[in-house]
């Protein structure tokens, strides 16, 4: 093992653990077809939603506004969405917008993830260090199998990635010293910013999170601690 | 099923899920011994150190001091114990005494837990709403196989029980209404602080939580929503 040290990994989960466009994608395209727009792409309202993420919480990361959660961001965000896809968002029942708002709670692992957490699991304290909310991470996991160890993250830091509190909370949490710490994610800016705050990285290359013609994070853009292609991977890296 | 709208279950744990009695006094009679009190009683010092948890979170909760977590607490009680069992503090290695306050990570389940909490989950959303904090019940959870879903309590409150706080953050977090979460407690002070708060209650007899001799809550002292001996029961009587 080469990372004696190391006691806990905590994971980004959008696009490292799970799959969120294909999983947006597929409950869009009902959506879109029941109001209308059946010819429009599933995977492009899935983009543009997400598209939103970032600046949406970068108002809460200026101080713009207090801390909400990613639930309201989404919710928020869909609404600013739909006129893109010619939706009116007053010709959809509330019911409707808040339930596909819930898509985010049901997107399924990668094949890899739960096996790959699972082994990790049997040797060190594993959860998510993600900028979703508690009650959607527990969601998650009960619908795909995530077996978490505890849920960390935005909620519980009150601070959205990369914002230091993010990850210094999480690992204040689990009484340990950064470096103790492993954040695992398929996202070389989200391991800048673990790596400045002290602790490990891993870096899980996903280079199907934005489909076939992605361009980002296609692989490790610097010296993390692991590289790999998948948490089995990274299971068999840390000797789990 | 007699709740249909409980969507969560959370849970006292020190007595009602785990025995830290037995647990402390294994660990307790390792250290007499090796302090040279071989004929003090393990069950008398896990007494004496429990009887002093109320009192120091007491301290929080009124606001004479500000949150910490309850690790810190245990520590400070240990030290406080000692020379009612005839120990020097100051003649015990840090280390040795910082080893002990761990006993609180280790501690046993009860034998119904881990098989009714395991059934719970499937039905339910199950987390521990314990006063202890985030690491402890993490690592308690890993030494027995309690299978939570998150791990909610005091820490994430930043409230000891019985502050309403403790409940509706954790009620908050879960983003349900009061009346959809119901607080698992072998306590019937927990369940009236709970209740108050509009949660549904479930009283679990655990009449040797003290020992063979245990005078205090042998029994339901209010009509709570479920009344059972173990959590086999509980997942019995919620159609788990």
């Amino acid at each position: 093992m080469t990372q004696p040290l190391v006691k806990a990994f905590v994971f980004d989960v959008f696009g490292t653990v799970v799959d969120w466009r294909g999983g947006i994608a597929r409950e869009a395209a009902s959506f879109l077809n029941a109001y209308g727009q059946a010819n429009a792409s599933p995977e492009a309202f899935a983009d543009a939603w997400r598209s939103r993420y970032a600046p949406a919480m970068q108002k809460v990361r200026s101080g713009e506004r207090p801390f909400v959660r990613l639930d309201v961001l989404h919710r928020e965000n869909l609404d600013d969405v739909l006129p893109e896809f010619g939706i009116d968002k007053d010709a959809v029942p509330t019911h409707v917008l808040d339930e596909l708002n819930l898509a985010w709670h049901r997107l399924d692992p990668w094949p890899d993830s739960v096996k790959g957490l699972a082994r990790l699991k049997t040797r060190y304290i594993i959860a998510p260090l993600s900028n979703g909310n508690i009650k959607l991470m527990v969601d998650m996991a009960k619908h795909g199998g995530l077996p978490w160890d505890a849920i960390l993250g935005a909620e519980t830091a009150q601070a959205y990635k990369p914002t230091p509190q993010a990850y210094l909370r999480a690992v204040d949490a689990l009484m340990l010293k950064p470096e103790e710490v492993c954040m695992a994610a398929a996202h070389n800016s989200d391991l800048v910013a673990a790596r400045a705050c002290g602790l490990k990285t891993a870096f899980i290359a996903r280079p199907y999170e934005h489909g076939a013609g992605q361009t980002t994070d296609l692989k490790a853009e610097s010296d993390w601690d692991f590289i790999v292609n998948d948490l089995n991977e990274l299971a068999d890296a840390a000797g789990a």
